[in-house]
């Protein structure tokens, strides 16, 4: 008898004929012998619902304005206690109604707040960060052969203030509970039915992959495929925890995501990642001398500007050229300082580009074979397309390319690195197209 | 510095708006000088809100049926456990938003849920009783200058289990508070000003009463006057909290309800209160003999057909007549019921009146006056109402009477006990039409 975590987010839950359709998922694994610890979001739309509520009552312009100045650090601290109170009752009316969905089909089953479980957090209100969970009491309700239906998302931090891990919180939760009860495998049922070597939308070649390594899932989950949140990804490969991928809506194995070495026969590269709307900024003619990237780097931070990759060309005649990338939606609010940076360096000028879409081939295989990268440059042009940009890590290497060949080149290098499904795998609408 | 207990319903905090009217009172309370524990109930139509989500869950017809005939009380209870669970997310959404409202005033506030103040119940979901309430933490608060706005309805059972207290039950929470923190007054605030010595709505010249005793208000909540739940006036007498009603729209005093006896220019009546929906049935005729009261009343108790007034007159020749009112829309019910008895019985005959109306005058001064009732009954007479029945208590003289003189008789008795307002306190309104 295994012990599962099964865990369904918003839009899994987001209707009462969808939350009995997760009733009938979990019972057919109770039934068929399990014990289940399922991990459940607020129904899709309601923490919105909740924070236009809360913003509501902020944007008041009512007369009582009176010391409304005194708003200060302390007040923003005493604000997020309140908004993670309002909106933990998003899980709570989930997994209420879960567990009623359950008993009506006669399966024993239990609800449990964050608070209830409980699953302490540091104080950090709206980002807390889970330091303890205490498995006894749903352990013994698993004894006795109970469903625990826990509400995701929520934790309880040491002065009984209710917290919230924020955005993806529900993973986290999962796999912690995984963690603490030591179960099997921790399930996440999303919309998608596993981790692809690519976007299927793009190539239509991609394929499902049956496992695939923490590491990897980790450099695809920073790259824009957004299956797992990063942080529930880490949590799993921190404590051992086997992680599955799979789809709420059909059936079928998902994607294992393991923290061991996968066998002889597995690809060199998992999957291929990529992203649109990416753009580059080069400041020219530089000094090259230190403490230059830091004064250059400095306000982009400040302005909470996410800055992707970083390459710096070696020096010529005393000065060099750097350059880097930003979301397209912040190279204007980027290239402003960077002019004004620029200015004061003494630098040459400043260029840029806004229609850059970024490549990534991940592979755990890619550290013992150097001829990755050629492969991938050669593959690229072949197709006529110029590099840009290169950045590499242990298991990753990444390329800038104009956008407008994006799909070109992630279609020609799927089909280069021997990912494409061979022609019985392919899904039943390609066949007929062929 | 008075500490006040503040109770708000669910109309009070009904909309966002309506939420900062309750923020402005609660911090204008707060401003000069008092120490306030706030109650609040759901938004209005929140509650209908959740337990329609759980009765679509319950009413759900999908493919998965088996074992639903497994349902049973351990079921019940496992189902009352969820509901609970549910409907206290109502309370916790308006607490939070209320605190939020207050911060944006620069008012220190701290939310609670039942179960981190915590207030201890009974396990019996859906309508728990209070145990016990360990005010330390929010005392603590009041003692570092926050206001404490607590979640009403709601408490935690032994094992942790979130409990519900039944309808009205943010009335008894808000007392119950007040007794544990020993409060100097617990302020009830409705959609009405006070406690009228009757229906403005039928007698125009209706007074708010400065005072009431608490015998008083039970005798008028279980009357049909539903200002207060007779369960909130009741722990309020127990415990000797006084208790104010008043409107969360206008300013004024409202009405106190107290233990302690009035002063000697108190009237002899403190209020008349009526209903206008009942109905009588007589069976006429039965043996006078022991064991047929019970014969007559187990069935329609069985039934759940409340009885109000039950009369029965000296017996003649070994037979007697007795009887009862119910409410109008249980009289089918209930003579279908007495037909049966009746012939069972060998009873002469069954005879009902749908078109009842009953009046209570109510007030301790009556223990000591002989007089009132007498008054009452010839009161009705001059204005040629005929009474069908009486019933009478140590406080309380009550008459049944055709329903179609049901105003001009509340009028006129309002008026013979010396009810109605003087002149110059009467409605503007009321004035201009004289």
């Amino acid at each position: 008898m295994a012990l599962f975590v099964e865990k369904f987010g918003g839009t899994s839950v987001g209707t009462v004929e969808r939350i009995h359709a997760v009733a009938d998922r979990v019972a057919r694994s109770r039934r068929s012998g399990n014990d289940v610890v399922v991990v459940v979001s607020a129904m899709a739309g309601e923490t919105d619902r909740l924070l236009s509520l809360a913003q509501e009552i902020e944007s008041h312009t009512g007369s009582a304005t009176a010391g409304h100045a005194g708003h200060n650090a302390a007040q923003t601290k005493a604000t997020g206690r309140e908004i993670d109170a309002l909106l933990a009752t998003g899980e709570q009316v989930t997994v209420a109604l879960l567990v009623l969905a359950l008993q009506r089909q006669s399966v024993e089953a239990l609800s449990y707040t964050g608070s209830q479980v409980p699953i302490r957090t540091d104080p950090v209100h709206g980002k807390a960060r889970i330091l303890d969970i205490d498995p006894t009491r749903v352990r013994a309700d698993l004894d006795a052969g109970h469903v625990v239906v826990i509400a995701g998302f929520q934790g309880v931090d040491p002065d009984g203030n209710i917290t919230t891990l924020g955005r993806g919180g529900s993973d986290t939760t999962a796999v912690a509970m995984a963690a603490a009860l030591r179960a099997d495998e921790c399930r996440i049922y999303t919309d998608v039915d596993g981790v692809y070597t690519a976007d299927p939308r793009i190539v239509p070649a991609a394929r499902r992959l049956e496992r695939i390594t923490v590491e990897e899932m980790l450099e695809l989950s920073s790259l824009g495929t957004k299956v797992l949140q990063t942080r529930s990804v880490e949590f799993a490969g921190k404590y051992g925890v086997p992680l599955r991928v799979l789809s709420s809506f059909t059936d079928g194995p998902g994607t294992l995501i393991t923290h061991e070495a996968k066998d002889m026969e597995q690809p060199l590269i998992a999957g291929i990642a990529y992203n649109g709307d990416e753009a580059k900024l080069t400041i020219r003619g530089v000094p090259d001398e230190p403490g230059v990237a830091s004064r250059i780097f400095g306000p982009i931070s400040e302005a909470h500007i996410n800055v992707d990759m970083i390459i710096q060309n070696v020096g010529r005649d005393e000065s060099t050229d750097l350059t880097f990338t930003v979301k397209r939606d912040e190279y204007e609010k980027a290239r402003a300082l960077l002019d004004r940076v620029a200015a004061e360096l003494g630098a040459r000028d400043v260029v840029g580009d806004t229609n850059l879409a970024k490549i990534s081939i991940v592979g755990v295989g890619m550290r013992s074979h150097a001829g990755i990268a050629s492969t991938m440059f050669e593959v690229l042009a072949k197709n006529g397309i110029n590099i840009e940009l290169i950045s590499t890590s242990e298991i990753k290497i990444s390329v800038g390319i104009a956008d407008k060949y994006l799909e070109l080149a992630v279609r020609a290098l799927h089909k280069a690195f021997g990912l494409d499904s061979s022609p019985e795998e392919e899904p039943l609408d390609t066949a007929v197209v062929d």
